[in-house]
């Protein structure tokens, strides 16, 4: 078998990914995620620009204190300023402070930048190139030079963009990258244009794509199979408008679709959780439609796919989901047979006889007529399978509520709720009282208050979504209500479910079943099951 | 010039875009979308399956009724059973109910879904082809037959997958659309199974991708260069798994950057609002991702980014953002879209002068950084610029309200809402209590109470769609909450929206502005406006 062709990752979610409108990295953020990035096998990881950001600059000041095991941390920046002496120039000290053993450095390729944004001629945009990578070549161990917009330059004026990265490649850049910056390229064009690059310069290459256009991973298979050999993107394609290329894409479809090699088999199966982490640490939902690691990519819903699924998963599936670390899903639904369901049951662990799941499906087709979707609410669906199965133990009894909103003096609409709850075996009933900016969080106050003081762990909950949705709106106002509460405890994520015609009691089932589920898991947990 | 080639976009967002997982699509709402798609001039719109859903079938019913201008509708299902004669196929038989002009059906390209999914023979499968499309094509104007698998087949036993669409062809459909169904094919491999069904059958050839693999533009690019004439999607890429082709990122490409002919350019600068509504319609947040039509596609942050588009929008974007109906978003100061505004109000029939648009830019912009969204609420736009303009009328005054929920003796959870109200001109206050099963309809009771004793036109409101979301999930119970109510009063169809904390006075914003809407619209008709 012939040695699969290398492919050199290049991560810039910390500095492109950073540039993603509502992201906003912390300097620990950027620790973590460069440790995480180092242990997966990325090859070069793009840290941020000192030059421009305080925040970055500190950074690179305890990454220096922090060795790496196999990734080379690169600092990035723009060419010197114009008609400036790179020694001189005040941005490229502060890269050279940072004193990583990589500098990626950007340079025009488009004769419109040259002329518009650096207000400059053609010759000194040339200058300003070399001498930057001339004067930094020796002063670490590799420079990469990145060729903003050189496929838009490319078809603007060939001969200068080539001439850009023939200058670069003349001052000893160890690597040209060609950059889609403005993410409107078709994979024709890049293939054009890389080809030209080939021809014009003997040095490594490497592609950098947007997803303006929605073809970003296309525009990189294109530009490798014609021989670049770096591949930059971020993790969940964040960036600039709609992003940089994804490589949790771009290494599903190298690796596991083309003979490259990008990360170790072992690795690529933690490209989910290394997804996460990301969305985590930029404090964004987990897009769900991802390709490969989103939740919703081995989902299926369709009553035809689920049963040929079952049978054989290839029926369905573009790759195994282990192989990304992510897993099948198949929501319990209106399609639910025996088999479905014995199956969910399954995957939460729980050990249902044969004999129950036909009373679990009644049960659940029972409820899915009369508006429930256990889809999302896997805690919901869990109590219910132990009602059924008269495992369901009663942690705590309310004995009515009482709501009341009215505007106050001020014209703002007000919420308040009174509740009254005991706990089995003690008779020291709970009554009590909270308030909020709506009946719900009125309720899930006082909720609270009276059931610490029996169970003081239900602090820990915390509320991490809530979805309402009003079904058979042919009845407006007085339609079906369902919410969907997702819930956390800093340890597990869990989902409950509340049906009703009224949105304060569907509010109060969804909240109540988060409650009892999270008092249940504590007490299995405890009991070392 | 030569004439630029013409695409048919088939849109299936109502069929395999249902598929999404969380989506649920109402009668109503695959209407509204129906009829949007068709003012949009989609060629073909995919329904849904009569024969697998009951809502489906009262779609068709309903759709019997509602004359579209320019798109076909079809519906959607399988070849016929196996060991079945098509005329006795239940399945088959709701299908024709549905009297649409074009049927779609699919059937199995690849053996291995042949021996295991269908549990059949390779022959019986190519009989099931034939005999179903037969069947069908004299019971209708246009069958387009969808060869599900087509790629993955083709991989498996090319001679075997050309066999299935030669039998399609031989049946007499009308147009042979090739798929993706896993989503996981290479550009490379689209263009070489194409090219095979394209030798092999002569008939027009469709593409149908999905998203799987990343790639499901360029797959669909791909196709349509080597001569497939039908594209199908969804609008934002809705569908199973990862989802179908993003039809706006194809618009886009196909229409903006390559020779061809989709929707007319006045339309394709309505496609962010189509995106908006779809996003909607289906109860999810936009994803601001979205090539084209996601609110951060021309959302520029980087410092440098931020100078050059003020100097020149070339120099970082693409393509100029009002060709899809998007807006350039600079988050230090945004530059206005005044004529967005202009166009919106002579939209709905207003009259707005341009010192006033500036104006109303503001508010909205003030307004939707708080939550609010305009799209599927025109009527609340109206008032908005008629508060603006000077031109809103009082026609009542709530002088305060009070709603009560508590749990009865019956266990069910009860609400009833007080209200004074005043109309001008008059000293007859009316103050009135309503009840319902829920606060909203408590509410809305007590309000029709109070002002119908003035206003007895207004028992001929309806309310017929009631969507809540909730906005900032991470805060939990204490989020912002939207509601959009959709009425009617029999003639005319309105939206209207609230904002706030509390749930309740969300749905009370939104709840009066559908009343004040129908008082202005009736007092128009009277005036002869």
């Amino acid at each position: 078998m012939p040695e699969k062709r290398k492919i050199a990752l290049f991560d810039t979610t910390l500095r492109d990914g950073g540039q993603t409108r509502g992201v906003h990295f912390s300097v620990e953020d950027k620790i973590k995620l460069t440790q995480e990035l180092d242990e997966m096998g990325f090859e070069y990881i793009e840290g941020g620009w000192p030059g421009s950001n305080p925040k970055d600059i500190k950074f690179f000041q305890t990454m220096k204190t922090i060795p790496l095991k196999y990734a080379k941390l690169t600092s990035f920046s723009s060419t010197r300023l114009k008609e400036t002496d790179p020694a001189k120039d005040a941005i490229l000290a502060e890269l050279l402070k940072a004193e990583t053993s990589v500098f990626t450095i950007f340079g025009k390729t488009w004769d419109m930048h040259v002329y518009e944004s650096l207000n400059t001629t053609l010759e000194e945009n040339l200058a300003m190139i070399h001498s930057t990578i001339s004067y930094l070549k020796p002063r670490g161990d590799e420079v990469v030079y990145d060729a903003e917009h050189f496929f838009d330059g490319y078809r603007a004026n060939p001969e200068y963009a080539i001439k850009t990265i023939q200058a670069a490649a003349d001052a000893g850049a160890d690597w040209i990258v060609l950059c889609d910056t403005n993410g409107g390229s078709l994979p024709r064009q890049i293939q054009e244009a890389v080809s030209a690059a080939k021809a014009a310069v003997d040095k490594k290459l490497g592609i950098h794509t947007h997803d303006d256009g929605d073809l970003s991973l296309a525009n990189t298979i294109a530009a490798v199979e014609l021989g670049c050999t770096m591949v930059q993107g971020t993790i969940n394609g964040l960036g600039e408008r709609c992003g940089n290329a994804n490589l949790c894409s771009a290494i599903g479809a190298l690796s596991l679709k083309l003979d490259y090699e990008t990360l170790k088999a072992e690795k690529i199966a933690r490209l989910t959780y290394l997804s996460h982490l990301v969305s985590e640490l930029s404090n964004k939902p987990h897009q769900d439609s991802l390709p490969y690691v989103g939740e919703r990519a081995f989902t299926h819903k369709g009553g035809i796919h689920v049963s040929a699924i079952r049978k054989n998963p290839k029926l369905y599936e573009h790759i195994p989901p282990e192989l990304v670390g992510n897993a099948r899903y198949i929501p319990v639904s209106d399609q639910a047979g025996k088999s479905n369901i014995l199956e969910k049951a399954r995957e939460l662990g729980m050990k249902v006889e044969d004999a129950h799941a036909k009373s679990i499906v009644a049960k659940v087709k029972e409820l899915e007529a009369s508006g429930y979707h256990f889809e999302g609410a896997d805690a919901s669906f869990e109590l219910l399978t132990d009602m059924v199965t008269e495992r369901r133990k009663e942690y705590f009894t309310v004995h009515g509520f009482r709501i009341h909103s009215w505007e106050n003096d001020n014209g703002e609409i007000w919420s308040e709720a009174t509740i009254k709850v005991s706990v089995p075996g003690n008779q020291n009933w709970q009554h009590t009282v909270g308030e909020g900016a709506g009946p719900v969080e009125a309720m899930d106050r006082a909720l609270h208050k009276a059931l610490e003081v029996f169970y003081p762990q239900l602090a820990d909950i915390r509320l991490t979504d809530f979805k309402v949705r009003i079904l058979d709106e042919e009845a407006g106002t007085k339609a079906i209500t369902r919410v969907l509460i997702t819930s956390t405890d800093g340890k597990r994520h869990w989902g409950t479910v509340g049906v009703s015609e009224n949105i304060i009691e569907a509010s109060w089932r969804a909240l109540t079943e988060s409650i009892e589920y999270k008092l249940k898991k504590d007490e299995e947990e405890n009991n070392g099951k």
